[in-house]
């Protein structure tokens, strides 16, 4: 893979039919990628692909389970609920090799909204599927009803981007640009349990202020 | 103490001759409060405060040892190095009884700035001090240089506050706002550790950028 997205760059949603997929599969669409939905239904994955197409008015996205929507992309985003993050990727893991795994998942608990212990999300992934796959934590902080309510705009939320890797951080940089995002880099993946905690902050305060979407900016960072 | 800041309130700053507390000083001198400006050296204290009024043209910054500075005020900041914290917190705690603590600790790890584990320093510090002082995290993430740049001058950055006891919160959104940020409720004290991990990001953040003052802002939430 070069460090540049390519034009028509094939991506996978593992668990794209959830809270988080469709506002992704969305943007990316529109941003001119071919999506390839993941469920572990198939049928409820071409169901949300239909869906998704209908508002695009293309047919760019997808749906197909699991397993066949990573064995297509080279670039695979996992927004599959908390509890299934494990055993999702230890089942799909021997598919991931050589590929980018971008990990969305931030832990809620509930109803105190504790932010997570360490280690991150994206580490214990990157842990699972060991050095052949590069794992990036990312779109832990995106409000899912604000990805679709008007997905040709930009999105007043910033993504904080965590890898070991840089080059990966980069193309996913470049991903979360696409999607209507400014990104920024921000370290190695133990970094992200901030990340990840941040979501539960949010949860927390969009409760107390009685609001849907409340974000994160950054503000001194070079212009994007 | 009512849920107001009164006219002239008295704060007490511990560790303010460091990093953190000048600026703030210089913030809550130019909103009319009266400063305690604490150090273990009381010729410190008394010169770093002249420093202070100078710029101000007033004499609202007095320079004090620690003990003194919160002895005369209800409201105590806490400014002080990282490796101090808790010996600090021992040494004060027969003095706040009945007081807000204001914990600006946030803990970094050089060189690769991880964010910190929990519990929060906030929560470290209400364990020390136990039930007769009531805690607030705040202030973690403000840049030091940001705060002295254009004192007059509201700031890019927004202030997360933290505490159990949400009347003492209320005091120090107050007390942030008087000093230029916005300032929002998040929650309880287990919840400033992501607070706390801000600040290893945003240092993390500055030096790959090479900016000084990255910051957080929120958004989507009621305008202040």
């Amino acid at each position: 893979m070069t460090n540049q997205l390519q034009e028509g760059e094939k991506i996978a949603i593992i668990g794209g039919t959830g809270n988080l997929g469709p506002g992704l599969a969305l943007r990316w669409a529109l941003a001119g990628f071919e999506i390839y939905l993941g469920s572990r239904s198939q049928e409820k994955a071409m169901s949300v692909a239909q869906e998704i197409n209908e508002e695009l008015g293309s047919a760019l996205v997808k749906g197909m389970q699991n397993a066949k929507a990573l064995s297509l992309a080279n670039i695979c985003v996992l927004t599959v609920n908390q509890s299934a993050h494990s055993s999702a990727l230890e089942g799909l893991k021997e598919h991931l090799s050589g590929k980018i795994l971008v990990d969305a998942t931030a832990r809620l608990s509930f109803p105190d909204l504790t932010p997570p212990g360490p280690p991150s999300s994206a580490r214990t992934a990157q842990n699972i599927l060991g050095e052949s796959v590069r794992v990036v934590a990312a779109f832990q902080n995106v409000a899912a009803s604000a990805l679709r309510k008007n997905p040709r705009e930009s999105l007043d939320s910033d993504a904080l981007i965590c890898a070991d890797d840089f080059s990966a951080a980069e193309l996913i940089m470049q991903l979360a640009r696409a999607a209507g995002m400014r990104a920024y880099y921000v370290g190695d993946l133990d970094k992200a349990i901030t990340v990840e905690g941040i979501t539960s902050l949010l949860v927390a305060m969009n409760k107390y202020y009685k609001v849907n979407d409340g974000s994160l900016r950054l503000s001194g960072f070079p212009k994007q």
